[in-house]
């Protein structure tokens, strides 16, 4: 269920980070743990993300990025699969009988594309329907991918700013020199921070969401051109070899390198 | 009344950047005011902006932010609540009795429209009068959007001028040692202006004056499409079936992810 | 005539940039006078400018820039004003006597239309030569501006040139460590004046050029309805009401903020 | 087979690099080894990757990498003599002879298409068919090219992480300061390490493999255009005419240089 | 012949930056030489290059460089002149003696439309070999803009690059600060190289080339728009009249400024 790769490149990115900063001679970890940097970098690009988007698109940005820690859930195979029964109680026992088979489908987007086929919905009307509904699907994912790649932005941003802090107060009181380096070491950390933010964290999970979003499509189009099959009364083979034309063709072949 | 996310968003920024000052060992706030730097900054990007854009177009700009600090007045659920009212009054009491309902509508645009269905002016032309209209309200809204995305781009540009400035100067007079870290701590203050400048403040406002925008089109669509359906005589219940269309589908549905 | 806000910007700007200098202390205008960098940052740009583009082109440049010297001519309003006097002078005494009006008319474009509707051209005929016309001045204007964005991409690349010029210079003899300083200083400049002449000349005169070449079409396009509209005989209220189509709609309740 | 420009290109990239750095006085090879900078660097950026895109891309990038390596075998010219022979063939013992042909032919994709045509299947269904794998082939690739170009970006973001990361360790014990030069050294390291993968490695790659995509699809669309024609009993002439339209007119007058 | 234009600015740039070096007390042109960036510069980028395009498009690159120090040949005005002539001569002795005058036309792909018509082939056939050799030109020409826009893009990344070496072996060689200087002045020579190489070549270059491109297509349309009237037996007049739709309206009006 946990997309693995996620988890992975995030975990696997800051332990490369940890180990480079172990192996760098005379390092100490607290040379990187900066209160002040924290609040800058994180404090404000949050800030400036909160102006520029509506609060309610804010509040749904969690759960855009959740889906980025979650393996995708349908398959394009299974659902074939999975369609094929659905055709073949259909012809047995009447498209009535897939009101049962809504219970075990866990995709509400089907759940109720199905459904509408049950209630006898006219063809035109439910696509137009569940259409819409994908659209709006869409749209709200794209909110959230543009909120992270704005907070991409904000966070190096705030990061130079940071460290122009650090420098403004450091070379404004170059009285006592002992004190330059440390002082330019804590103002780096602000845009060290920000570099991490953007780099490992926001841009990479509004790339990933992206991909997300288009295989979601996808899925979701089959889903549409499924269940139109489906009561239009096709046969479990013709329902499968509509859906097919989704993927990719002989996916057998494509192994063989071309 | 007031959108206190974008409120919030500066003020919290700001704070942010307070407290980080506050924390950096040794600082001062004194070493961040620097009137030199204020007039290099603003006053460089402002000129900037100035040669830019025609001078009605600037008057305007302000309108046009104050809007980034308002809360959005027209609720699209509301805004079907009260066409079906609206609905219900004209197939009671006849069209011409929407007159006195114009009294407690405060959108001018909305008010326009149903004034010129209450006068029974043709359908088609009430369309293109304003759609005409509303494309007329984002144009300017879009001017006001052009010139903050320019001042963003000018305002660092100046912040790094009035840098160049303190580093020639002091670069200059190299007599004296013991003053170069106070100068070129007064030569980053004016990047350091440039960066908040564009980061907390022009950027997030054009962005956000850029979701307003499109989210306002939407809103003044559906009140055509509303005006256009109680024109022709629909009864309440279709009204607001479409109304609807332009909304998410199934909202309490949206709650369930998918 | 003359375009204020883009002298006031320019020399503003300017106004700003000096203000800084001599508040900053210790500061000397001499330190900001460099033949040398004069040499490489504007010759350079102009140099690359020259490889850019055909000779005939940058000829023209000239003639471009000074337009955004100028006040706009063609007020949108004065023209429906103008037009619905010329209709009446057409239904008065025929379109022959507009003749004698062409003589009061500065805009050779409109002259041009005014005297091929006098001559009786073919309707179709005018609005294809005219469209053709615009085009055509469009495009010239378009020259130039790509001149100067170009320009401004170039200025400041040749300020870094000069400025690794210097440092080379002045790393490659630092065996007077007092001449440092001075010499970083030079330096810098070079960057300082490309910076200057990017943000503070080239990219705002040309984005005002492209602002200014949209509206010209808008006005120019209501110049052709016009013509088209004398010529098929309309009255003034009808020739009037078809070039407002161009305009804002009512710009009186346009105060009413929306 | 091997594509000797892509060879040339990476070790002649490094062999200038290496020379470079032999002639720079006083260098030593050892300062350019760093694990750590290796470390952060690649570790961190195929990280980001990872987290970027679905595992099954992943799995395939290097197949798709290795293609950059590879001589294109498919040449345009040697096609149209093949499908002439085909042609041939297919007339002198009908189009069930190109069965035999189908052996010797090393394109998959060429082999399904012959395939097809023996097979006797509907024109329309082939072409459908064909462009599906087309698609489906050129999308395939095109992902290995976005994760290349999104690797081209995150490389110097995490070399300029480790350069941070070796400043702030260096500047936070600045109590020795023998050892501030050597320090830096190593943090620049990283720097350097993200823009070699970045500037000689990732972007060429990327941008060789999206113009190797396009002229594989043209070869491609004449492959289809050409059983296209083989099935409809085109003459050999007229195969090769229909052919060649995807070739440039006249290759050997393009010698006389217009 | 030779477009002074292009030499004049290239050698200007050149000139102007040996002035400001010659300028800059202390200088010193040895300091500006170092074969060690050259190598890292211009064998890096011209490497990274060869990686990225096919090796039959890198040896046509001279070929459209070339063009960028050639003034164009075709002239509109001076084509209009020769096509009311070859008209003269078509209808006066027959479009058979257009043979003879394809003698002294130095264009091939005049010549070659020329013959096509005096050959009496099909005017839809001219048509469509005429403009699918247009359009190979123009790919051909676009193959090598898009190889100097590249070269463009990895000259400065080189010239970093060579920074790099240069500032890690100096630091990691900090014992002997009297080499600190000269050193440091190296390694900042190889940005100045691919600054260079960027900005006075590369980019204006290619920008050149994008705009000749753009005219000698519309050149070489006239050329089509000329030859199909020559068929189709129109007479001198309505031939240049067909062709100046191609030229800006009225360009002696042009003069006045409007």
């Amino acid at each position: 269920m946990v997309d693995l790769a996620t988890l992975i490149g995030i975990f696997g990115g800051l332990f490369f980070i940890a180990v480079g900063i172990t192996m760098t001679p005379g390092s100490d970890f607290r040379f990187f743990l900066n209160p002040a940097s924290v609040m800058i970098t994180l404090g404000g690009a949050v800030c400036s993300t909160l102006i520029t988007f509506p609060l309610r698109d804010l509040r749904n940005v969690w759960r855009v990025i959740v889906l980025a820690f979650r393996e995708e859930r349908a398959k394009p195979a299974k659902l074939i699969v999975d369609f094929r029964r659905y055709a073949d109680i259909a012809r047995r026992d009447g498209i009535l009988a897939l009101e049962s088979v809504t219970q075990d489908v866990r995709d509400p987007f089907l759940v109720r594309g199905l459904q509408l086929a049950v209630d006898g919905t006219d063809p035109e009307m439910i696509q137009t329907m569940m259409r819409t509904e994908l659209e709006y699907i869409q749209e709200r994912h794209n909110r959230g991918i543009r909120i992270l790649k704005q907070f991409a932005i904000y966070a190096p941003a705030f990061g130079m700013i940071g460290t122009l802090i650090g420098l403004i107060v450091m070379l404004g009181k170059l009285h006592d020199p002992s004190r330059i380096g440390p002082a330019m070491s804590v103002a780096i950390v602000t845009t060290f921070y920000g570099a991490i933010l953007s780099y490992l964290v926001a841009t990479p999970l509004a790339e990933k969401l992206t991909v997300r979003n288009n295989e979601e499509a996808l899925v979701k189009e089959m889903m549409i051109k499924g269940i139109m099959s489906l009561q239009s009364g096709d046969n479990p083979s013709i329902v499968e070899q509509k859906m097919k034309i989704f993927l990719s063709p002989k996916p057998q072949e494509g192994r063989r390198w071309e």
